[in-house]
């Protein structure tokens, strides 16, 4: 499942999902905010209360890692445990022709052996507070929606510089029911992270693209991280404890983590706008990518090697997407998504109060605008050059200067003094960069631009300044010294003069785009933006006042819990089993003739013989997750460790869009393997030990 | 899989399919007549050409048995193997509450502990011959429908009982291709027939109802008979050899056997009709008959036990016609058909061809006369007594009797002289019958016809007498002395004197019904039969004459052969393996948490550390089967024995109407895991070693 949301969808051009909340929300289903905890359904259902040092423990304990996916503290030292997959950007950065930890795995013997990671940041929530009051009081009711937009904005803005003023924390502003509330969290920052452990590819992606989203499964994908400060192992006061047996079957559990994005609260017209061209749109370039990536690869064993996490990223984007467009297909989901809309208009319409009558007509006008966007959106998703890192880290160089120049409140939030530290530290990154992948890809890009957009068009123009688009590339890459941190640190230190003075290739190049991408942006927000935003908080306020905050908000990549219990499911006229174990790994081996991606690590075949088979490996829960929970802890009513979120199952990709429990599964790998693993396969007694102490 | 066609089905009033060949028939589909094999796919697809030795081993090593399956002889000492779950209905009849060899299983020491079977009949083709033009040349060309019906059934009694009294062996005419042909099929029949050895219900059935029809599955599906001849094992001169290696992946592979029916050459509007009204009748009838069996074993252990095998059909057939349904439910597959029947129409209205012309309007009649039967359907479905053994046999002897009394041309056909003996092996067969349990299923079905059919209808009439369901089951069930089959025989052979004279309850009973039954038979086969054979004639000239014969007849329980390949497939967005090994087994069974019924036998659990794990237990190939391949050999290219076929995917039941090599699959026992289970799990070494010799 993916770590990160799909590459071609950035902040500046997504819509912004809207609210209409399904009332019906039961079961298991829900990414719960820690505030507001479905107490009464897991008092009723599963006769569990969770106590504020239960609390505690969770929130604290779990950690967010910012290139896109969580984990959880499992030792007193430090030790972080994630997915191998939320751990790939960091192995393939460390690894060389030479020691390729992707292909071989790396396990440390001593914590002398643990290895930097050049540019991996860690986040733990420390507090969180309700400023919706704040947020919406700096609005002027008057002005009109793309005024009140600028104003949330700006207010957002002091609040994050503040907070950080004051805690040192990192300080960020959420926003909630889309629009319905703003919530301040605030984060402690890890940045010494050292990789401990991780298997090899081929056994924590057994598999591969075929076994992704898939059940039964057998992936050990795990990996485990130390949390360093001050050069010493980081005392972790708040750490979960190993379960002695792990996941039982019909066992509640809970998955705290940070699910990156779901529209289950879109507009039906948002919907089927999704369905017939927004994500038609978006697999058809990401077709192009694996295309591109598969092209680049195909030159040789050391390209094949460098693009290999690109190559898992995208596929496993085209994979999970394929699935939530299948899911839109379902015209029994755009039927309950009618039903429930037309319910709450109705209600809306007819209530009491005046918060709830207006948001009649909001519909209407999410419509219109997200008609508007719809227009330009195939323009938009042309007009990127979202696989290339040398051209993003220009673009971003060129932006934080101009930024940085302006008084805090008025920058893009990307660039506010809350979120430069994190913005440097990823800048100034020391992973690798390689030239010939970044010219390859970016002539592909322009390639691609110039033909579906046309030699007129302006990015076009700009982009190629005449030249063929493998010409430009080749140039553009040629003429950069960006691949050295150290420019990119000289070019920000020096600000707007030293950028307006450099001659780099590339600098200049982004220069010459960035009126283009902020008129788009400004296009956006105004046009765009401040509507989904301002009527989606009329839709909010009509839900509050109908249904009450029975619901959750749609996932943000912020803290959330959800609950359910282990649990297999029918599949056609069979079931699928709650548990998978050591012999149904050899089992898929054997059975497709150690074929690849179903042949076996030399270690992991040769154990076969020494480990206890029956150990479960893998196993499925009722949890309602979605990409960006991978590596999130599963959690047992007694706070313990029991499994690691890696993934969903097949039918919970339209999860991005609606939970139905009798087939929503997370895949987790069981506790149980990783120390069985640990032990007999790798040979990591004492790492085994570490964790069940 | 089934390994009888599905209850409610008799001959009497099932409509006869009528031809629509698909001409685009490719890959490896086709269940095809020794006499007319794909000689040139063979040759260009695999390279492979059938030596006539080669096709007599396979032939006469091949073995029918009479109640329903497939087998093949493995020994030259008479040695058969067949599935278990055909072996079933013997197991059933042999345990008594003290020895049930259903759930414990069974495993002769020497051929000494060999247990006689009641009432097996297995049948060898020896020889065939096409007698199409004698059959055809006895109809009256200016005769109507009808009467052509009823000279061509007088030929076949003829030819059949020339060929019996001339040969000895049993002798059947076979209609091919929906009346386009008649071949005279020859048999050796065996009826001293001994079980050797079998596995418990669990292992042989491992995942129940549940992975039926499932694959991956796990199943030791097997069952070993020898065949005895005055009073010694039978010499096999005819037997496959055990391949010391077994099926590989990519290998071409051939099964012999009998499927039992398809309806691949209906007219669209017979599917139509199956479709909306015949399936879900079907359906409806056998979950009353589940849920009647269902019943009758929860009073008690000793029920559960003598049920067994009943609730095993029920549910067998439940699943694979409901997977049938499905398949029709499939608008792909009846476009697919209706362009089919297109072609072939204009083909044939535009040919040179008279015979290709003179099918003009034969799709309309057949329509027509399907319409007539549709009406007449639900009434028909209901006046039965299906389920009840003691009912069916008192029928059959009334009838028996009447019938013998007639010369052998005006006989219904199962009461021609060729086919008496086969008859009174069945009639007089020492298998247990249980009163309690025919009282049960007799009153259930008494009320179900009083319920739909109403207290006015004929049958319901006549079949009560006035009483109620209950009382009426119960007074003729106490009322009949045919438990004893002692009895039977002398009804039958004191003939209709005796008959006529009876006062046994259920023979009174019979009596009292036949005019009824006759009725309904003779309106069928005057009003229905004779126009589906005669224009189902009139399209396979057609097709005959448009495509040529390179086309198989649907399938009719006669020997056919067809080839593949061992081959996975995908699924979703992965792959299903070729093979499944006993790591696997485990993997279900622990990842189940051993819940029934994924729970493991206590000899099969004990073996997990004896056994070789790696050994592969089920396969999946692309041979063209059916219900009624049930045990039928997979045979390589060297005609040795690979595999034993028990099963087909989820997939392949649509089989009945359409096949699709991308994935319908036959499912098969791979020949390393029957010694492996001898050796290891059973301690029959010396069985395995007379299959390896």
């Amino acid at each position: 499942m993916p770590s990160t949301s799909p590459a071609p969808k950035t902040k500046a051009v997504a819509p912004a999902a809207v609210p209409v909340p399904d009332p019906a929300a039961a079961g298991d289903e829900g990414m719960w905010t820690f505030d507001n905890l479905p107490a009464q359904v897991l008092k009723a259902k599963y006769g569990f209360t969770a106590s504020p040092k239960w609390l505690e423990l969770l929130q604290k304990a779990s950690t967010r890692f910012n290139d896109g996916g969580s984990g959880a503290f499992v030792s007193k030292d430090g030790l972080v445990l994630t997915n191998h997959h939320v751990a790939l950007g960091q192995l393939q950065k460390m690894s060389t022709p030479e020691k390729d930890y992707v292909r071989d795995g790396f396990f440390a013997r001593s914590s002398a052996e643990e290895i930097a990671c050049p540019d991996l940041e860690i986040n733990v929530l420390m507090s969180y507070e309700d400023v919706t009051a704040r947020v919406k009081g700096a609005e002027d009711p008057k002005a009109d929606d793309r005024a009140r937009n600028e104003q949330r904005k700006a207010e957002i803005s002091r609040i994050t510089k503040e907070s950080t003023d004051q805690t040192g924390l990192r300080s960020d502003v959420v926003e909630l029911y889309q629009g319905g509330e703003f919530w301040l969290y605030r984060y402690k920052k890890h940045t010494d992270v050292r990789l401990v452990a991780a298997p090899e590819l081929q056994a924590a992606f057994y598999g591969g693209d075929f076994d992704n989203f898939t059940y039964p499964r057998w992936a050990l994908d795990f990996a485990f991280f130390r949390v360093y400060e001050d050069g010493k192992p980081y005392r972790a006061e708040h750490h979960l404890r190993w379960s002695k047996d792990g996941a039982a079957e019909g066992e509640l559990v809970f998955v705290t983590g940070h699910p990156g994005h779901t529209d289950r609260l879109m507009t039906v017209a948002q919907l089927e706008d999704e369905r017939d061209a927004g994500l038609p749109l978006y697999l058809e370039i990401a077709r192009r990518r694996r295309r591109d990536y598969g092209d680049y690869a195909a030159q040789g064993a050391e390209q094949e090697r460098r693009a290999k996490d690109r190559i898992f990223g995208v596929e496993n984007a085209l994979k999970a997407v394929g699935g939530e467009h299948e899911g839109l297909l379902d015209p029994a989901l755009i039927a309950a998504k009618r039903k429930a809309e037309d319910a709450l208009r109705a209600a809306a319409a007819t209530s009491k109060d005046p918060a709830a009558r207006a948001a009649e007509g909001a519909w209407g006008r999410i419509a219109a605008a997200q008609k508007k966007y719809a227009a330009r959106r195939r323009e938009i998703s042309y007009r990127r050059y979202e696989p290339v890192k040398l051209a993003g880290l220009a673009a971003a160089i060129v932006r934080l200067v101009a930024e940085t120049a302006k008084p805090n409140d008025k920058r893009w939030e990307e660039y506010r003094e809350s979120n430069l530290e994190s913005l440097r530290f990823r800048l100034f990154s020391p992973a690798p960069i390689y030239p010939d992948m970044e010219e390859f890809m970016l002539a592909r890009s322009f390639r691609e631009s110039l033909e579906i957009l046309g030699p007129n068009d302006d990015y076009v123009r700009r982009a190629l300044g005449g030249k063929s688009p493998e010409e430009a590339a080749r140039v553009l890459v040629a003429g950069t010294g960006l691949f050295d941190p150290a420019e990119r640190k000289r070019l920000v230190d020096g600000g707007e003069k030293a950028v307006a003075a450099s001659k780099d290739a590339l600098i200049v190049w982004a220069r010459g785009l960035d009126a283009l991408y902020r008129a788009q942006r400004k296009w956006y927000e105004d046009e765009i933006e401040s509507v989904l935003l301002a009527e989606g908080d009329r839709i909010a306020k009509a839900r509050f006042s109908v249904y009450g905050k029975s619901a959750y908000p749609d996932a943000t990549f912020t803290l959330r819990l959800s609950f359910g219990r282990v649990a297999g499911y029918e599949l056609g006229t069979t079931r699928v089993a709650p548990f998978t174990t050591f012999y149904g790994l050899y089992d898929r081996a054997f059975g497709m003739g150690e074929k690849r991606p179903f042949d076996l690590a030399a270690r992991v075949k040769d154990a076969r013989t020494k480990l206890n088979l029956s150990t479960k490996v893998n196993f499925v829960t009722t949890n309602d997750i979605i990409g960006g929970n991978s590596g999130s802890p599963v959690v047992n009513a007694k706070g313990e460790y029991v499994g690691l979120i890696f993934d969903g199952n097949i039918q919970s990709l339209v999860g991005r869009y609606a939970y139905d429990e009798t087939r929503n599964r997370a895949v987790a790998v069981h506790s149980a393997a990783i120390v069985e693993a640990l032990r007999v396969i790798y040979g990591a007694g004492a790492l085994a030990d570490e964790l069940t102490a």
